[in-house]
């Protein structure tokens, strides 16, 4: 009886999040999700590579996905783009983004006017892998401070993901990191991922991750 | 009905939770429940910590809680003490531990015999809050590098916990981190938590830890 609870709660997802996909395609908005531990440096990396799409002529929207405060749409907003709150408290204090709070989240948004649209999931490094958001990209953000064995103990987020991002490499001089073990570890849970180190506060690697990012724009 | 579910299941955890405080305080053995989100260093902490406590004649158990792996236990193994290896995954890679797993692990441990067992849960700053785990003392680990904003953020963990140990303050002269405004915005969300800055690496801060901890041992 159990078990089919969660498996309503995921087919009612997964329907959600398809509609979500057919409502992108058609306004060619590419539409990413990125998750991670709290304190990876999410807010951080979209504060430095948004105005980087911005300069090549793209229209960018964010979801903040939040339990509480409003505090991470609050550092965008020199941005000057469309930002949606989630807030998941009212919700029980939701550990994650579903699709059913994603989909009314775009309604506030102009997709027709946006190239891309990034979703700031609940920092979390477990539960948000288990619920697809309707992205087209899954992207997880784990920083150098967090030990190289994680992609091993939290295996599901690294296999949900086409993107990772190893952040705050600005701080490997400091660590005892084995990076070379890290991406090991990231490519034995899955193969097929795409890794890039990143210092969003030194800039490092960004371009790439730009690149990236523009050449699956449809 | 749905939050009836929900209901039904907190209210059976509670119960086991006290199933198992009446066990420990039985065996007056000090349950120690350690939170936190990934790679802050748990782990690190109590491969300082147990031997401080073994030095002052104490006799000390491990429950460790993961998602998937024995990594965590094999690094406490040359502590020669009892570990109890949960994985949440045969129970559908739970983000948390709740009281219906850790009672069983209390099984395999011999209480009488025991001072202080440490739980370390899974690494996850949301769920592991919301599941009374039957412990004594409730700990979160926030590592410097997750910045200062988390417990605004991640209220409910900072709300349930006694103590609050601010880690990796090696890393502080790297970092951009205002100490002062973190330990406000812990205060402000729990005014009685009691907070520790340590470096589980460095030894900072871990001798009032474990005076802290044996001044609560029954």
């Amino acid at each position: 009886m159990e078990i089919k609870i969660v498996r309503n709660v995921l087919e009612a997802n997964n329907k959600l999040a398809a509609e979500i996909r057919q409502r992108t395609a058609n306004s060619k908005t590419l539409l990413v999700n990125l998750m991670s531990s709290p304190g990876s440096g999410k807010t951080t990396l979209l504060e430095k590579l948004i105005p980087m799409l911005q300069a090549k002529g793209y229209q960018i929207g964010v979801i903040e996905g939040d339990i509480t405060t409003t505090m991470d749409a609050e550092r965008l907003q020199p941005l000057n783009i469309p930002i949606v709150q989630i807030n998941t408290e009212p919700f029980g204090g939701d550990c994650h983004l579903g699709a059913e709070l994603v989909l009314p989240a775009l309604d506030s948004l102009d997709l027709a006017n946006l190239d891309f649209v990034f979703i700031e999931n609940v920092g979390n490094l477990v539960c948000p892998a288990e619920f697809d958001t309707g992205a087209d990209v899954n992207v997880v953000v784990l920083s150098v401070t967090e030990g190289g064995d994680k992609p091993l103990k939290y295996p599901l987020m690294f296999r949900v993901c086409h993107l990772a991002l190893i952040s705050k490499t600005d701080l490997l001089p400091y660590l005892d990191l084995n990076l070379d073990l890290l991406r090991q570890n990231m490519l034995q849970i899955n193969p097929k991922l795409t890794i890039f180190p990143i210092s969003a506060q030194r800039g490092d690697g960004l371009a790439d991750l730009r690149d990236w990012l523009i050449k699956l724009k449809r």
